[in-house]
This record gives structure tokens, C-alpha cells and sequence, in this order.
């Protein structure tokens, strides 16, 4: 039985003390959240007659969740940062914002500083004996004119679906790149075909989950920051057909106009001409941009990311 | 400018959805809970218009409390350990429980398993120059009788306001122990006068109360839990009278019936008689038990707490 005095005056000038809204040293903004976030955890414990034993084993599981460095991955399989997008999605359409390639998550795995090359680069190092892939495509703007002097900025798994940096197994900046669009708007990738990642069987991204009867798996994707001058910054993935992941994907990311089909060719003069051997995949992918409303517009978010001195 | 789509039932089934409530595997309880989650979290976004980066810096905020193990100091300078107090206290009130030593936090610092003493112990292991303190005082029934064989866990700070085990360079369950009174319902500990806590410079509860205006600091203060058979788990402290933060306390633990009041001896003859040397303090307290409706009482809750093997 859970008897209810969140709503009663002496305890909302208790929340207001506790945040901070009674002096006036500090940051107005940050005591306006916390007193919201104060009063919606004791509505919570009331409305759904939370046990002291529950409260405790979910501050517990906080402990757990930032010891793992997981709060991102949490947030993406509890489909909150696919949520942000569906909200600016709204915001754009309410300003009549939109065409060109949908947004879609970052998700927690991206690392700031990987390597910059012109027009094309490899990206793997050569250590993962996956299929070889090609990747190519233009970026573009409202009009399909090509955008040339573009930043393509991506990062994918390997064949074991972990990501350098985060999988210390990995080489430095292993299948992260920042490729410069050449005079045609184009980047091109040499790279290995990524495998799906998995959320970390251990961990309490996945605990949670279980306990949700959901599976903690996404489809092979390749993330893709691209940003230039005058254009708004796009945060997007291509994910990949045929993966039994596509549409059931635990963190809610594929969408509509993202989907990327390989094509694996075994075809021996077709390798001779790429310079590999035997089976290889291609992939064609163009990213229309929006212009930038303004020129904040050209950046992507103020998320705190990983910064790795290469 | 936010557009509000929380409530639309395209957002909601998606929210029933990523909570599991569209299978029939897992947690049903837990399901419940984290669709209320979900649904507050994207109802707060909307209504305070929260950015992207406001969002992700709270993400980063979450990672950065577990990864120093903060989320239970944290929920105690928010005040939300207090408030279960109080939730808890409206709860017995409705119930026509109440009387007796009031209830009070525990706080994230407890650590199970302290040396077990007969009716007295020292419990400082004498590398602490501080004020000696005799601390002494009975387990009392409703009817104010003793109540023999209670266990009387208590745990307090060093002069410098650190807990060993948290404190690595304390020594094994200094200033911890547990007491079982003795026929007259009594226990006596000898230790050294605490000093308050003040929550880590470089915390992220510090960097939050910063941003909200408000210190970090207890006033000194010794934790209490008391059980005996037949009577409802008390977990309380006493807090020291004369202390700048008695009621200025970063976590509200201070309550009235709670303060204790320290007496220092300056008499040459009283030390050789307790065979101390100088100065030192005296405090009585006696703690007054409920009986327990139910043997469930008689249990402290099951918050996870740090167990170490002596």
C-alpha cells in the first residue's frame, strides 16, 4: 500500500529545496529539470506502488550501468534515442523541413579524430579475414547536385560485430574513416562486410532485455556522420539487406530510404580489376542534404563521444 | 520549439513496444515499470522542450555516477531517500503504526558483515587520532522494557569524514560493528568522535549539487541499524548536536529524536577511570523498537549493499 504526499505542499517545497529553487546561486535551467525529474520519480513510486526493495535494485542497476558505460546503450534499445528522431522528425515537419536521407540514431560507439583521406580510403586493417567490401556513393543536395568537399564520416563492426576502440582487440581507428568528397560529390570505401552487433551478454543493457523478452541484436549497419559547408549535418546508417535483424532491430534504427543492398560478385577478372581474391561485395549509397536553416545546423550534436588521439 | 507526440498512439505502441509489453516473455512487473519510464522520460523532452545535447549530456551524466558508484549518494542529496522516509512514515500513519525512535536514511556507505561483539566493543582500531567518544545506551521496547539479544549494526565516519572499505586506507571495519545487547537491552561502544561527510570534491554528485546552488556536506552522524525478533528493523542514526549542518544536511537525514548530544569530559580522574588519557565524550542514546506486525519486519530491505569478508 503506497499512501500518496507527493502532491501535498509540504512535499513539493521539499522537491523545490532539494533542487535548488529556493536559492539563487547555480544553474536555472539544471533545478527547473531536476525538480521535474525529482517529482516524476515520486509520482512513479506512487502511482505504480514502487517497493523500497525495487527503488533500491534500480539505483543498484544505475551503479552497474555507468560502471559499464552503457547509459547510451540502454538508451538506444529502450528506443528513446529512436524517439529523439521521431521528435525531430515532427519539429521538421511542423517548420516544413525535410527530403533528402532520413536521420537516424548515432548510437554510443562512435570515436572523434579517425583518420582523413580524400575521395577514397581502406579502412580496415587487413586483420579480419572478412568478405571485401566496396563501398561507394555521392552526397548531394536538395537538387541532386552533387556536394563536393563533403565530410563522409563513418565507423562499422567487424566480423565479430565489435568496434575498435570499444574492442580493445581491434587496431587503432580499425574501420572508422573521414573521406572528403572528390569534385563529383563522391567517397569511396574499401572495407570488410560488418556482422551485427550485440549488446554485451553480461551486461545490463542485456540483463534488462531479458527482462523484457527482448533480444538485444541489431542488423550489419554501417553508421555515417556527413557534414559540409552550408548543409545540415545528417547522423544516418546504412543497414543491410537480407540480415534477419533488418526489421527487428533492438534498437529501433532502420528506416525507410536506409537500407543498403550488397552485391557479391565471384566473378575472378571483376576481383583481378578491384586487386583482391576471390568473393567480394559492392555497395552503391548516395546522401541527399538539406540545406542548413542556419549555420549551427552544419554540426552535429553536442554529444559527449569518445576522442581518440590517433 | 518541441512538438508534443508522446500521447499519440503511434508513439505509444512503440512505447509498449521497446517496455516488452508486446510479448509474452520476461519481467510483467518490470515491463510495467519501465513503459512509465519510458513515457515520462519522452513526456519531460516535450514539456521542457529538453535539446539533444541536454539529453545526451544527461546520458554522459548517468555513466559518469556509476562509473564512481554515486547513484545512491546521489538519490540521497536529491532527497529521494528522504522522501521514502517520509512515503514510508504516511504509510504507517495510515496504518496506525508509528511511535518509537523515528526511522531515518541509510545512505550508500553500509557494508555487511562487521566483527559481532557481546554487549560492548571498540570499534576504532586506535590509528585515528581523534576525541575519544563512549558511546552507550539500551534497546527499549514500546513499553520503554529492554530488549535483550537486539542487534545493534552501527557504522560512522573517521575524524576525516571517510568510511573505511570506501576509505581504502582505513583499516578492515574500522568504526564498524555489531553489538547484541546485553540482559538490561543494553550495548556500549567505545570509538572516536566522528567528523561529517561531505560528498567526493570531484563527484558528480558534487558537480550537480554545484549546479544547483547546494553544498554537499552531513553534519556528523553515526548510522544505526537495530533488529531484534519480534520487532520491526530500525535503520536510523543519531545526529551530533552543535554541528553546522545539523539542519543544513545535503541529505535531510537529520529528524527530530535524532540528535544526539555529546558530553566532553575534561577530568583527569574520570579518564583513568574509563583508562583514557585527556579529553574525551560521553553520549547516551536509547533506541525505542515497534513490534513487528509481521516477521517480514524484522528485516532490513533488500538494497544491495557492499559485503566484505573479514
Amino acid at each position: 500500500m503506497t499512501v500518496k504526499i507527493a502532491h501535498t505542499a509540504e512535499v513539493q517545497d521539499f522537491f523545490k529545496e532539494v533542487s535548488g529553487l529556493l536559492n539563487d546561486q547555480g544553474n536555472p535551467r539544471l533545478k527547473q529539470l531536476v525538480k521535474r525529474i525529482v517529482n516524476d520519480v515520486a509520482r512513479l513510486i506512487e502511482d505504480l506502488q514502487v517497493s523500497p526493495d525495487e527503488f533500491w535494485t534500480a539505483v543498484d542497476y544505475m551503479n552497474r550501468l555507468g560502471a559499464r558505460q552503457e547509459a547510451g546503450l540502454l538508451v538506444a534499445g529502450l528506443g528513446i534515442e529512436h524517439y529523439l528522431d521521431l521528435q525531430l522528425d515532427a519539429q521538421d515537419a511542423e517548420v516544413g523541413l525535410g527530403g533528402g536521407t532520413p536521420r537516424t540514431i548515432e548510437g554510443p560507439l562512435y570515436v572523434a579524430g579517425a583518420p582523413l583521406a580524400e575521395g577514397e580510403v581502406r579502412m580496415d586493417d587487413g586483420r579480419d579475414a572478412g568478405t571485401v567490401m566496396f563501398l561507394q556513393g555521392r552526397v548531394l543536395d536538395a537538387d541532386g547536385q552533387p556536394v563536393a568537399g563533403a565530410v563522409v564520416d563513418l565507423w562499422h563492426a567487424n566480423t565479430q560485430g565489435t568496434y575498435s576502440y570499444f574492442d580493445s582487440t581491434q587496431s587503432e581507428f580499425n574501420l572508422r574513416r573521414r573521406i572528403i568528397t572528390d569534385g563529383e560529390g563522391r567517397y569511396r570505401a574499401r572495407s570488410i562486410v560488418p556482422s551485427g552487433y550485440g549488446c554485451p551478454a553480461d551486461g545490463p543493457t542485456q540483463e534488462l532485455l531479458d527482462q523484457l523478452g527482448r533480444h538485444g541484436n541489431r542488423p550489419a549497419h554501417i553508421h555515417f556522420f556527413i557534414s559540409a559547408t552550408g548543409y545540415r549535418h545528417l547522423t544516418t546508417q546504412i543497414n543491410l539487406a537480407g540480415d534477419e535483424y533488418l526489421w527487428d532491430d533492438f534498437a529501433y534504427a532502420t528506416r525507410d530510404g536506409l537500407i543498403g543492398e550488397l552485391r557479391f560478385v565471384e566473378d575472378a577478372a571483376a576481383a583481378d580489376k578491384r586487386g583482391v581474391q576471390g568473393r567480394f561485395a559492392e555497395m552503391d549509397f548516395d546522401f541527399h542534404l538539406q540545406p542548413a536553416p542556419k549555420p549551427a545546423c552544419e554540426q552535429r550534436s553536442g554529444r559527449p563521444r569518445a576522442l581518440q588521439d590517433a
